[in-house]
Formats: C-alpha cells, sequence, structure tokens
C-alpha cells in the first residue's frame, strides 16, 4: 500500500500514523519529495482498512499495490481449486455444462429436460426455483415445490443440482441441492455471502451487474472467510450503455480471473446476451478462452416459458451446440499441451 | 405495450396470441405494414410478462408505452405523498435534512453528533449500525448495540432515526426505529422488500449502483405492493468509467422523478461523492433542483471515522452548510410560488 | 509517480531505468519491501511518457501522483481565467449565459431568437452552422451560409457568437465567430485541437461523451500547449446505462473542475437531456452549485426545428428562466461573499 | 416507424403530421386507445429525421422499428462483404491477420518486424504514422516519415498496409497506403467520413469508446453513402467502470454485427485490454467466435516502445499465437460446414 501525505504533513498526526502502522506489524518506507512524501507500506496490508488511512487529514491519497483478498487470491495458493460435486468436477481442466430451464414450472418440464441436456451431455442441472423478478406482478418462482420437482429430476437422471438461493430463511430447503447460486442481484448481499461460508455446500456466485472483478473476488472472499473454500465464479454480463444485447459479455473475465483467483470460473451466455441466438458463438468463445464450464438455459417449449423466454435454447438446439463445444475444448486442450 | 411481429407470423400462433391478449382484458390494434405488422395494446398492461410475448416466435420485438409500476406512478396518484415521521415530514415542500454519522461508533459519539446536527437544524439523525463493508475483514458496525446507541441519542435529541437494515431477520430489533434504509446494493434483495412492505415503518430505498430509474421505481413497487406506501427514494450515485469521485451523482434523478412518481426524492451527496468538499456543492444543487431532502454524513472526527472518513463533514463543516441550505430552499420556494 | 516493480527485479534493467529518470531531472526515492520494491519519482512529472515505463519488463505497475496537465493545472495558475470577448467575459463570477437554436435555419430565424433571447438576458448567441448528425441523411447545417446568418444576427443584437468547428479545412470561414466550439465527438480530435490552439480566438471544448476529467482537461492543454489560453470547458453529459435522459448529467464536475483547473465551466442542460422540460431544474442545480455560464437551446417554433427540436425551449420559457436564473446566481454569490 | 401520440392530440396538428408523412411516401396505420394512439408507419423510414417527429407537440414518443442503416444493413444485402486488398481479401471465410508496431519508430525496426510476422502468418502489416495520443507532450509519431517506412516494409514483404488517417489533410500522403484506419476516437468525425466515402481505398472503422452497434454501423454508413463500399469494422472494447483492463471487449460484437451487416468484422484485442498476456485468449475467442480477422499489435522490443509497449507481443509471442489461431480458425470452419 501506498500512502501519499499533503505537502508538510503535521509531524504529530504523522507520528501517530506511523506508530499505528508499525502496531499492524506493517514496515514503513519514506521517501521525502519536494511537492509530496510517499510511504510505501511493506507487510500484510489486507486487513488495513483504507478508508481508514484515506481519511486522515493529512492524507492526499491512498493506493493498493496488493490485493485486498487473500484466500481467492492465486498468489497465495497457486494451484487450481477443483470443486467436487456428486461423481463430476468443476476446474481443473474438465468442462462443466451445467444447462435446464430458468424457471422450473412442473415435475413433467424439468424431468424431461433434464434427461434431454443430460443424452447431449450435460453434467449438471440448473433450474430456478426461486426467482428474482424486478416486477413484483411478475411470477416469482414455485419456491420448495419447485426444489422437489428438481430432487425428482436429480433422482431421475443422477444430475446434480444447482439453484439459487434468494434469502438465508429458505437454507434450510436446499438440503439437496447440490451447489448453491447466489444472484447477480445478491452478490454484495453481505449476511447472504457469511451465511453461506458457514455451511459446506459449493456456492457458484454470479458478477453484479456492475461489479469490479475485485469487488467479485471480495464476494468469494466472504464466502472463504466463513471456512467454505468451495467457491466457483459466474460471468453473466455487465451493464454498459449498449442495449441490444441484456448486458455486455466480458469474457476478458475468462483469463483476467484465471491470473488472479484459483477458483474456477463458470460463463453464462443466456442471461449474458438476453438472445437465444447468441448463446451459442458466446458459449464457443468462452471455450476456447478456457472458461471451466457454462451455465445454459433450455427450455422444451421456450414460446411458452414462465420467465426468460427470449435466451432459452430448444433441446435440439442445445445437442447442437452440446456436440461443438466438447470437440472445441478437447481441441483447445491438445493446443495447449 | 407495442408487439412488432416478424414478417409473415403463423396465422394460428397469431390467433393464439390474439385470444390470450382480449383474455386478459387488453383491447387489439393490428396494423399491417409490408415489412412488419404491429400490434397496438390498449388497456392496463401492467400485469402482462413482456418477456412471456417476447419469447414467442412470431414477436420481434416489444415495447412499452406505459410504465411498468402503477401504485408508485404519478400518473394514477397525482398528488405528492408525505411521509409522516415524529413531528417531522418528508415531502410536500418540507426540506428533510437527515445527517449523522456513516456508523456508530459509542453512545458518546452519536449522542455528541447528534446534538450538534440538530442545533444546526437536521431533521433526522442517520447512522449505521448493520454495515454492508465490500471486505470481510472490514469494520461491520455494532449491531444491535448500535441501535441502542442510536435510541440513546434519539431520547436526548428527539430526532428521529433512519438507520438501515441489511437483512429481514434483523427486523425485530428495528421497533425503535422510524425510517428503514435499504441499503443501494440491497435495492433488488427482493425478499427483503417484500418483508419491508408488509410492515408499517417508512422505507427509504437507495438507488443500487447501476439501476435504471424505471428498476429503482420497481423496487419501490415491491415495498408498495405489499401494503405500504410510505416510501422515499435516495439518490447515490450510479457507477461510471469516472473514478475521481466515488459515484457519479445523476442530480437529474430527482426532477425525472418528480414527474414519474409522487414519492418523496431525497440526494445522499456525501456517498455519491466519497469527499467531504464535494458535500456542500452537491447539496446546494440538490436543493435549487427541487429535492425534498439531504442524508449528510457528519463525524465530530473524521479522520479517526471507522468508516467512510474521507466523505463526512465535521460539526461545524455542517453548521456552515445548513446556514446555506435552509435559506436557499426558501428562497427557490419563492420564486416557484 | 509511483512505481512499482517485480519481485527481484534485474538489477541491469533497474540501473537503467534509474539512469533514465535522472537523465530527465527526476529524483528517485527506493522503498525495498518484501514483496516489491517501490520507486517514489519527484519532481516534475508531467513529460514522463508513463507507458515508457509501465512496458518495462521489470515493471509491475505505476501510478501517477501529479496530474499530467500542466497549463490547465491550477496548482500552477491559482487564478481563474477570465475569458473576455467583446464587452462580455466568461467567468470572474459572472453568469455567462448562451442561448440560441440548435441549427441556423434561416436569416429570419435567428434574428428572431437573436433578439428575444438578449431581451431575456442572454449574453451571447449559439447557433450552429455546421452540425455533427449521426445520419448521413439527416440535415446537415447550413454551413458558410448559416455563419452569414449568425453575423446578422450579430450585427442586429451586438451579441458575441459560439459555434461549432467540425473540420480544421472550416477556420477560415470563422472570421466573425467570436468563441470555436468544440463538439464532444472531436473532443479527442487531436488535429483539431492543434488548430485552435495556434489561433487566437476562445474555444470552449465540450465534454466527449465518455471522457474523464482529466482527459478533458488533457483536450484543454492540446489547445494551451499551443499557445491558447482562452480555453472554457462545457459539461454536456456523459454516456450510462440510463437512457431516460439522453445522457447523465455530470453536475459534480462543476465543483470537481473548479478545483481541478482554473479554466472557466459552463454546463449545457438542453443537449445533456435531450428533453426540454429538464433544462430549467438542471440550469438551476447548475447555477447553485457555482458554473460559470449556461449554454441554452431556444427556438422559436420547436415542433418545426430541423434538428433537436425536443430540447429546446420557446423565448418565453426561456425568459421564463432567465428571470430565475439571475437571481439565483446573485443570491448564491451573496452567500459565499 | 411507431408514433405514440400524447392523449387527445390537437387535430390540426395531427392532420399536419398525416399529410406530411403521405408525402414521404410512407403509409400510417392508426390504433386509438383510452391512454394513447399509436400511428405505425409502414414504408421506407430511414430517411424520416426521428427527432423532427419527436419534437412535435403532440407526440409522446417515437420509436423505431427499421434500422436506420440501408447500404450497411444485411437485410438489404444478405451476401457478405468481401474486400479485396493486393493478393488477400478481408471476409468471406478467410482469417486476415494484421500485424505490427504500434508506433512505426524507424525503418529497420518496421522491416524486421513485417518479416517476422509474415512469416508467422500474418496477412497485412499494420502500424502508425500519425498517432492520437491524450497528451500533447506524447510522441505523435513519425508522420510522412513513418508512412515511408511503411511503403520500405511493403516493398520488402509484399504485405498491404493499413495505417491511421487521423486528419483529411492527410490523405494526399496515403497513396501506398492499402487500408485506411478511422481511428476510435474520430469514429463520429463526420467530416473525415465523408473525405474517406468518396475515395476509393478500402477503409477499417474501429469502434468508438462509448459508441453503439448502431453509431458504428451508422459511421459505416456515412462511408457508403459518398460510394465506398469496402468498410472493414474493428473491435476495440468499449469504456466501463471496470479499470483493471483498458476497455471492455464486447466479443458479442462478432455475432451480433454478422447478423445486423455484410461487412467484415475485425478485432482488436491489444488495444481493448492494453495487456500482451490477455491478447492470445481474446484473440483465441474472437476466432472461435466468428471474425473475420485480427489487428495484433507486436514489436521486437516492448520495453522500449515509443508507444503502447505494456500490449505489445514480441515476434516469437505473436509466432506461438499464430500458431493456434489458425488451426482454430480452420477446426472451427470445419464445425460448420
Amino acid at each position: 500500500m501506498i500512502v501519499i501525505l499533503k505537502h508538510n504533513p503535521d509531524p504529530g498526526q504523522l507520528g501517530g500514523l506511523l506508530d499505528w502502522l508499525r502496531e499492524k506489524g506493517v514496515t514503513v518506507h519514506t521517501s521525502v519529495g519536494e511537492a509530496n512524501t510517499i510511504l510505501g507500506l511493506v507487510g500484510d496490508t489486507s486487513r488495513l482498512d483504507i478508508d481508514l488511512i484515506a481519511a486522515l487529514e493529512i492524507v492526499e491519497d491512498v493506493k493498493r499495490v496488493q490485493e485486498p483478498y487473500k484466500n481467492a487470491n492465486r498468489k497465495f495458493h497457486p494451484e487450481d481449486t477443483v470443486v467436487r460435486v456428486g461423481d463430476t468436477q468443476i476446474g481443473g481442466g474438465s468442462l462443466t455444462v451445467m444447462a435446464g430451464p430458468c424457471s422450473v414450472e412442473s415435475e413433467e418440464q424439468v424431468v424431461t429436460i433434464a434427461k434431454a441436456v443430460k443424452a447431449s451431455g450435460a453434467t449438471m442441472l440448473r433450474g430456478g426455483a426461486f426467482k428474482p423478478r424486478t416486477s413484483p406482478y411478475a411470477f416469482q418462482g414455485l419456491g420448495e415445490t419447485g426444489l422437489a420437482y428438481l430432487r425428482a429430476a436429480k433422482e431421475e437422471t443422477g444430475l446434480p443440482i444447482v439453484t439459487e438461493l434468494m434469502d438465508l430463511s429458505q437454507l434450510p430447503l436446499f438440503q439437496d441441492v447440490d451447489v448453491i447460486q447466489i444472484g447477480a442481484r445478491n452478490m454484495q448481499n453481505f449476511d447472504l455471502l457469511k451465511a453461506v461460508g458457514h455451511q459446506e455446500k459449493p456456492v457458484m456466485i454470479k458478477r453484479g451487474m456492475s461489479a469490479t472483478y475485485e469487488e467479485w473476488l471480495m464476494s468469494a472472499e466472504y464466502v472463504m472467510a466463513g471456512g467454505n473454500e468451495n467457491v466457483i465464479l459466474c460471468e453473466r454480463g455487465i451493464r454498459t450503455f449498449e442495449s441490444y444485447t441484456r448486458n455486455t459479455t466480458d469474457l476478458a473475465a475468462v483469463p483476467v480471473l484465471r491470473r488472479l483467483t484459483h477458483l474456477p470460473i463458470i460463463v453464462d451466455p443466456s442471461h449474458a446476451t438476453g438472445k437465444s441466438w447468441l448463446v451459442e458463438p458466446l458459449a464457443m468463445g468462452a471455450v476456447a478462452m478456457g472458461a471451466d464450464g457454462l451455465l445454459i438455459e433450455v427450455h422444451n417449449n421456450p414460446s411458452h416459458a414462465l420467465c426468460d423466454g427470449p435466451q432459452s435454447l430448444r433441446p435440439e438446439d442445445f445437442d447442437h451446440l452440446a456436440k461443438k463445444l466438447l470437440p472445441l475444448h478437447s481441441f483447445v486442450a491438445g493446443m495447449e499441451g
């Protein structure tokens, strides 16, 4: 961390700051210039509150050199994290394909889709029981009943389930869920992050609509600080001025996160674009760029889906896509080898 | 609502859509063109799920003409909503000044600040007991103890309290709170919105970091749909590429919301800018543009604040500011009259 | 400037860097830490090419402490710049009101509007002769003829003219123009900036649609580096995800630029919002926040304007607005005094 | 185009509007509702000025159904445009690889790099002679001399040249240039677009920093409206709040533009990310998503490049990348076949 002091800082205040920093176990190197004095802080600064320092009257600016996340940081954990779920795994060179409907609508629907996507190569079933909707008048999901239908589909197909937790009061219902999804709108619902950090199921955190990489990793850090190291990150697009697509998919997140963290990285081209015809090219790009997996909406009747129909693939489209993704993944892996 | 059909829509599907719309009580006007057929939907379309229609294979695009919010919409409620809190009110021509520390740190601190801001003209006390922090290693607020200190300050000064609710499990602790604040990061925590919609205390909703006016009003609609009409909106800046200020304050939100809704509008220049020297000019601008009030951070020792020190005013700065805001408010009101 | 070196930098490369910096007259303070070595550069770093340093293999990151602009920087020029134009001035405590049509359409039109806005208190006439339009099929402005009509209006009313220069080939036609406007889309047309820096007329630079404060000031620096110190900055909104208004007006730019630079700051609420009913509240806010002036579109028949009708005020609306702005300016100035 | 009228529109004004629209050859379908009357305009609306209609007092809103661009629109030109340059071509299933230094620094430098990138598989040489720099104090390019060095490299290697034109006064110097690049900052320099539309060399238009797809295509339309149909589009990232990368690369632009237009689409991962280690994964993604080509910065000594060193690959890195891109392109093409 670098602290830039104002011109002619009050010596008493400066002494106080230096004492406080030494107390925290931080070594300070001072560069006295004509315009500014610069303090270089060396040691573990991840637990220093940058706001506290910036608030001091003698301080002009504070800049971080080290990342504020520790558990999620590849520097301190060079090996890739591999999250094991049932017979499958996320990360470690495999390609995870999570597929299923945006909303669970009926047992028949979700079982039918689950069988279809499994036959095409999906490794996990995704489906929404609790649905975050911007309108209070829109369909809010089947809730507990939806979870029961997902369980039926899991029993039928053996596919592990990933589904969204919206509030910590719902946690007791998630016993048969395999991966807990934290939605984009809850990426900084810190009480929810703490709660899932204190249980053992893997947690997949979607990137917030306007979250930076650092904030996203800090949300992972919240979960990991509670003791749960099985965290997965899911890019789902960020909000920009471009309104042709629902969001702007930031595929560079894949290689950037690969460098910053050891956690697996999934891409959700369905929510990111909001258009089913963009799912295939974005999924291809994500795989070519090294994503650990994809989250893809599949619906047996997108024209009658109760939510997000325009972005869902039909099972036959998903089958076509899966038949391209898996060879592409092998081809790209072969070039790396 | 306008539905633009693809070229040569399947007559069976079109018939199905038209029947479904009529069932919903919507009248349909059809314009057949060479390239596109356009359906004009007339009636109450706020409860139509736009996604459902957009998902149909025969539909190219759907555009809303009417706003999706009803309870919050000025068209259906032309009179300004005035929220009464203790002896004071929010909206209806008065200028509400909510002031106090970002974080409650001790009883002495909050009582001292409460007395000072009351003497300068503040009408409500704000202070954080539960604090949303991006880092799990940062100070998270005093929680229940912080609420007790706020209660002490309220008893001492008579100022009503506004403080943030982060999770619905905390609601039972909020008995002595006067206005519940929903933070920017929870603006779309729909379970939390529903919960505060089913109780009676006024709710102040901060704008999400990348929320549109419409999404923000839909969050108000969530609360109002539960029966609680005492909703206040608080602009606190949106995230842009400009990083000199913490956020970009969108002061145009004040006149825009004035037109779109009947709910009171507060501006928070402290969080919006993150710099104490910008609080005064932004507060002046907000008042000149007709805001119903301000939310201002005041700390008796910003250099030692446990959070957000750089943006806090000292009590003497707040006093100086208040002595400008109130005359400006009267002057501007006088010009309108 | 602070240079953060990678762990274990190559001593030869480090020696080369230190020699090169000393050659440039920069003093270097070195802080050796366990993880990183930090170089604090002291002296005039505004002419150091940050990219050159960042490209070195031994360098992890470079952070500026000093601003890269010199002529435009208030630190080196504490007094406000006052730009004199005819009998009027921009900056220095006065309120400049530039008003007129988006596009010059006819001599009668522009003379009529000029007389009306002068009677209401405008101090300068604005009007477009060369128009940047996103569509090649839209009206592109009257060009040279439009300039002649503006000249006629200036002769009739005495109001100085501000109008946009789109390409340096048009410069010879601008003899009777008083202030040259550089449009938002040309804010980083560096050849154009250089050209207006080598002539004497004042130059008003609109902020680019996604420009930071620093980039905007660097565009002013381009003009000033050529010898022309009469530069005015005009905030006209930035692009965000909010599409209700054409742009998001960043009124915080007024106090921020006041601190960073000595140049006058104008606000254009007409282009920033794209809606005539938002012009008044934003103009009020800008004045309360200390803007040096406003740029306001006025059209005698907005319903038939050849461009940007929806955001133009009618002369009677402008008169109403001017009757509020001038007293507000005096009132706010009185409070400062 | 859809025109939404205000409640109870003035019949005289409405009649005037309907007459004017019929004059323009547009057929109007009227839907009268309780709240709003909606006009559906059918016919060629690309030459209607949307602002003119929106300005009318009786009009609440106008929404486009058809795209405002014609020449660039795939609807009216279903076949892919293939741009032929020397012995090579851009578009039509081939993969164009433009490589070379950000700035031309010396004849030896550019000839050396040109030979190296040709040997690795590049099909065109890129290099900057006129450089848009945000600081007037930064290196501005070698100008005419730089063009001479590029010519020498072309003579030596046979590689066609692509280089940036910053101002129309430089056009006479571009005789030996094969493709004229219009930089992101000039994407809406309309006089420059008109000028390159009236000459015959192919034009590559980089996306503006905050340009929408539609605005970008309208810039292509400016060139095509002048008669030059050889237009290439180049995605180079857009500005967002994420500052880890220089820009956010919008790879979805590739499939979106493929659908909206028939023009070839190139991706520039070097400028988009500003980090050399991100060039490879983004280039891989772009190829997997169907881009027609890549623009890649290569420098023989990135640590001493006069501009943009941190994002340049060394020739050996480029060789490694090229050896992956070409097989990937074939593999993906094979899956489509």
